[in-house]
């Protein structure tokens, strides 16, 4: 129930793990911000305190995850570096309205849109890994992750139907429509190797 | 070992329980900010390897204490809303030098100081807490996250220290200047019940 509307061939597993050390090194800067994001949406909606609590927790996962990825870096001896970040996520996000509350709910639901593609590349990441055989503990490493992005997925659906903002209905079309232009974005990305862009 | 230029008098104590709403709801930005600060720190310095794992840590722990804080709002029936905070950390802040390597070193000084400063007004509130008798449950809280603001003093230190700017003396000699800044700020903040404002 990830709400993607469109499938990441398999080859994208194969082409990571040919890329393995940048894509880690991307992995670790989605990570801290995927935290950012969530403590940013903390000081835009002080008036949400529905938010407040499940967003603090959700960036405390992150940050756990970032630690995570940059201990499998230092023992894979890749450097922590600046990199050029997918456009990705800037992309999705032309599409949230701008006036409240419209702009809340959408950000919601790319945010969970986000975490929903991360687990699915992840998932492709864990099975090329096991392939491959070149890194177990790596796989390991994404085998555990991809629940927690499944899971953060439903937990920003479920801030945005706490929200109140629409009913069920419109909640799920509204959903669909983001969803597409999420795929839509997936599909143009350029072909350096990153987390959320394409194969070449 | 908490290397303050100043001593907040006693009385601080009791006039923040006579405003304890405020102080909390302030707390609980102070808690957000360190958070946002400390993430803010990785993504400016990806060139300092080792500011990424404790900061992140540092982080995650500054949010557990933000969603404690909250809960304890939430048992006191106060609202989570937006605050005119205190102009200390922006007062603060401003004696940290511009160029680089120099701004990182004050940066991460001036964060010990902060750290230390809110160890010292728990320490006074919990105090003030007991003696009053009003709310347990608070005082107890503040019992346990002096300890760790000392501990994230100590952190800050470590990590300037890290740095290897400036050898031991000339650091020590910097943390002086910036405290009695420190101390000079404080001396003149505003009496808007804040966790680092003064008494009135």
């Amino acid at each position: 129930m990830l709400h993607l509307a469109s499938e990441t061939p398999e080859a994208w597993g194969r082409w990571a793990v040919a890329h393995l050390d940048t894509i880690v090194l991307d992995h670790a800067h989605c990570e801290r911000k995927a935290a950012s994001n969530a403590i940013n949406l903390i000081f835009r909606y002080t008036d949400q305190v529905h938010l407040m609590a499940p967003m603090s927790a959700l960036a405390r996962e992150e940050l756990e995850h970032f630690e995570q990825v940059l201990a499998h870096m230092q023992r894979r001896d890749i450097v922590f570096a600046r990199q050029f970040p997918s456009p990705y996520a800037g992309e999705l996000m032309k599409a949230c309205r701008v006036k409240e509350p419209e702009r809340l709910l959408d950000t919601l639901l790319c945010g969970a849109l986000i975490e929903a593609r991360s687990c699915e590349r992840m998932q492709l990441l864990h099975q090329a890994l096991v392939d491959d055989g070149c890194d177990d503990a790596l796989a390991a490493l994404y085998d555990s992750l991809l629940a927690c992005e499944a899971r953060h997925h439903a937990t920003y659906v479920e801030l945005a139907r706490g929200c109140s903002i629409v009913d069920e209905t419109a909640l799920r079309a509204r959903l669909q429509v983001l969803a597409e232009h999420e795929a839509a974005v997936v599909a143009r990305l350029p072909t350096e190797p990153r987390l959320h862009n394409g194969v070449p």
